[in-house]
């Protein structure tokens, strides 16, 4: 059984994972963590999220930043489900007591400190996990994450992102010097668990944000190897994200090499679900992804004129986030493959 | 021309009402008003509800307390969309100055001081214009409002339940020492708009509030006359209520009695739309009334045991709130019906 | 391991039940069934219903009325998903093969043909099988489920309102010769999977329907032993149920009276999770409940009246009908409590 | 007043139009019609959407395709809010009665009979009207549908998709040889009034369709003059559109280019709202144009790439179909420019 902890499990991801943890069969949650002054503090995880009533009964233990290191004792993991900032802030002493460290904000994605000043309002002041931390895209990098102390667990919209282009940029079928457009809408999960007149009711329905400044536009141009427009939209959905990218294709690629290059990707890699299987007016969508731990990609060229549309779905708080969290902690530990191993034998 | 103003025009009420006193052919809006500290001062309407942008270019002047009778200067008439203790507080110094005033709080609904240290958390100082104020509903109350320099007009829930039941309790149709049980939702705008976890969007779905003691329960049955469970509910739509109304008739009560009590009672009351004159499986909805400044009402009865159900809706903004502000402003100065009156001649 | 098939897979609520029992440790699915000129014949259930894509890729085998007793070949357990006369005219075949059959139709909720001709619209032809059928309400009936071959898993209405007021019901709280009043809005996944303008997404919203003369009234009444005035509601979202009832309790019952009822009631039974123990302005909600196994019920007394204001909230689809049936199956064939039991031993 | 008849009107945009044309102070509404065999025929238009129920009393008449002439007896303008086959079958019969036409439906919206073969199934059998038909985007092609017999009123799709590339197209702002990639999201209610499963309730939450063979695509590239790719969604709401489009611009095309060209196109176009003026963070959304009739238009450059992306939002009933339909009427026949005309004297 590996041991783990939850810092920052009282938002939306660190209920979803503390459920993944709790379900897992080779996984036993010691503890689940809060800031010193949170609200949250001492209440049933399960109360905040009654979805989970009686089945989250831990309570979330403050922790003073200074003490961050108790959160490792006897612990082979520490999943950090907190703010970019404090994520920075408390990695150091957890990874100082030799635990293992999945962070699933975006303290550790990029591998130098400029984009932090830039695009998070603040200087990243630990390059030295900057570069040793693995970035934990589950399909992609399974033979970092093997050996990692310390996974960055991608963004969202970067995940979406990422699974659907990869495959094109590896065999290189994207035209040179051209952008793909990224086009995303996100579940109202996807800006946290806090009140804000952005994520009020009633002011929520279908709009663009972050319009070409959002972060996520360089975690994602990083790890593609590619500069990509990324125009992130707000959904009225609680969650999920589909991603819509139009692609220039390279001179004279063919259909077959477009299938081949996005089977080969994921052919045994349960995670990813491909559309190609099914008659040709059906594409992924929120209600195909939500509460589940897949990515469902679909993918259509316009052989006239090189064009291709990707179309890319992940439920935004699990592979977006927790699932895929808890991917990287079966690969880093060599466990069976929950959640996506269907049926737990007994 | 009747000419305006509006203090707490920034909240969704208060944009509708500028909205209906702007397209109003006898009424001029000469100013609207947030407090001194709000965030909202120097704003254009239109640009907080964009709804209305290009529309609602007036700006919102900020006021103080102190002030208050500037609101009043040049005008005829002042609308209060302000909370109850702060109409409570200003409504006063306004009416010295001789304007009337439309208050669409709670400040003014009842006769007495009581009910506000019970229900409403303030002791309310003001037992005159308690005593003077006419409750502004407008199919049952037009007599008194004609003549009131002070309308309290109607909650959102009260306006949806007295039309409702009026009818029935007018005729004495009600099984006397039986309390009917009212059953009602509304959209999440009923709560206003300010950033809370209660209105944030992935914490609504579908659930009851205020149970046992919501400050709408005694403001129904006061206007009533009669005692009644109430218990309300927040829907995942923005606005709209729907209220399911069980009543046990008096003995012998007919089918023609209760169809002749709501036909008698509404009869040229155009904002009144029954839905007996519909196919027997068409019952007000949501659907039916947003946006609109009706209130729709459907019944049946079980012959056998006595039970009537009554069904009423209405757009909690509009006919619970703004557009019956303007009603009861027609009614007291003379106008035409304006939103009812379906075209205005040229 | 108990071999299982389901009849009439198709739908919104074969889907989650053929999810259950392939997922859970004790159960194999054997075959999954529709009628045979069903448009979805052949399909495999992952691709109707995306959620499940590659994870249920059992095919869809059409299946001939007269060929019914294939179904339950090589199988312990059928599970029928069908329309009520369907299910009557498929179940006495299926018994006849000594096969366990739990309907999810009404088809044998009643114990007498009557309600059939006045609330189903055909005439019930099996008055045996009416007879011997145990109402699969689990938390209740459990000790006859045990050795039932024929359950009638309960409908979703009467599901909630059953698990609310039968605690009363049984320690005689309820005053007597009164009629507790159900209000209660579903999801639209309620109303099956298929195309009508009743589902169709611009026409919903929120409204009553089958008012006073829907068919899940008769199903409460009779298996609480007590009329009820039972009013339905359809709402804007996809899954869950929350029913608010209000009771007029017998004289001199006391707050005491009430909680022992329901704490004695549901000791031990993990899907029935009682609001009492959370702060007073907690709920009962859809959100709460939608994908969850799990009744949710609170209570609140108005002492002065004696009236008591009861809400619960499920699933539709789950405790309202496929996890309910499961539960059921655990039950007769003395399974571990899957998907109650939290997390499954390896 | 200008005497008017709608062909088609049981339909969503059907019943937008007939309101407008009710409220319309120089606009009379002589007959509404549906198709000889309607499940509607007889039915009162407010009925069948009962938002308009008290005001929109007018029968629906049935019309056989040999007497469409009948819909011209007496009025001056009928609107066509028909399928395309059906507006392409009566178009030329009414034409002849000398009336004006305006066609909602796609059936002569382009210059030549081909696009109708590839997108539209059909072979167009009336070339002249085709090449005589004016296309109605109001903004743009005023001085045309001055003089027109039958205007072709844009799709919802192109109009939000022109109304933002325009601008840019006509100062040739756009990269030579590139291609707009234009995103855009509608509202269920875009896919017209019928049952059908995928726009049954639990089957819609956000997905792409008709990707890169929608028959908006060819519409919008003849209009702008330039070729698009064009990614349409289904979102879960009932009416709106909003498109997202990302272009890449000519060499040296600076801010102050952009700014002025959407500036002087549309000054004095009361119906088109910019976003430039509002904060950096607003950005059209679907609440903001919801039952209204404005394309709402924001942008923003990035100079280094030299990418912009525009967005723009439309109900799609109404500046996508109904409003814009008045908006052409009113430039046909010089009448005020109702519903923009904020307020009309009395």
């Amino acid at each position: 059984m590996i041991k783990c902890s939850i810092i920052g499990a009282s938002g939306y991801t660190g209920a979803e994972l503390a459920n993944l943890v709790q379900q897992h069969p080779q996984m036993q949650l010691k503890g689940i963590y809060v800031s010193e002054k949170s609200a949250d503090a001492e209440a049933e995880l399960g109360t905040l999220h009654r979805r989970y009533l009686g089945q989250l009964e831990l309570e979330l233990t403050p922790l003073a930043t200074a003490d961050v290191a108790k959160a490792a004792e006897g612990v082979d993991l520490v999943f950090l489900a907190t703010d970019h900032k404090v994520s920075v802030a408390l990695a150091p002493a957890l990874l100082e007591t030799g635990v293992t460290v999945m962070d699933l904000s975006g303290g550790f994605r990029f591998d130098s400190p400029a984009p932090y000043d830039k695009f998070y309002g603040f200087t990243h002041d630990n390059p030295e996990w900057l570069e040793q931390a693995v970035y934990g895209l589950a399909e992609w990098n399974a033979a970092a994450v093997c050996h990692a102390q310390l996974v960055a667990v991608p963004g969202c919209y970067p995940t979406a992102s990422l699974l659907a282009l990869k495959p094109l940029q590896e065999k290189g079928l994207i035209k040179l010097d051209t952008t793909p457009v990224i086009n995303a809408v996100s579940g109202v999960s996807g800006a946290g668990r806090k009140a804000s007149m952005v994520n009020s009711f009633c002011e929520v329905s279908y709009n663009p944000y972050g319009v070409l400044n959002h972060r996520h536009q360089p975690e994602i141009a990083l790890h593609l190897g590619n500069p990509v427009i990324f125009t992130p939209h707000l959904g009225n959905f609680q969650r999920g994200i589909v991603a819509t990218i139009t692609v220039q294709l390279a001179e004279g690629v063919t259909q077959a090499q477009i299938d081949d290059a996005y089977q080969s990707a994921y052919a045994g890699k349960p995670a990813v679900r491909l559309y190609n299987k099914l008659a040709e007016n059906h594409w992924p969508s929120i209600n195909g992804v939500a509460n589940t731990p897949y990515c469902d990609i679909g993918w259509k060229l316009d052989s006239e004129t090189g064009h291709l549309v990707v179309v890319s779905a992940i439920d935004n708080l699990l592979k977006g986030a927790a699932s895929q969290a808890i991917q990287c902690a079966n690969i880093r530990f060599g466990l069976i493959n929950y959640p996506l191993s269907k049926k737990v034998a007994v």
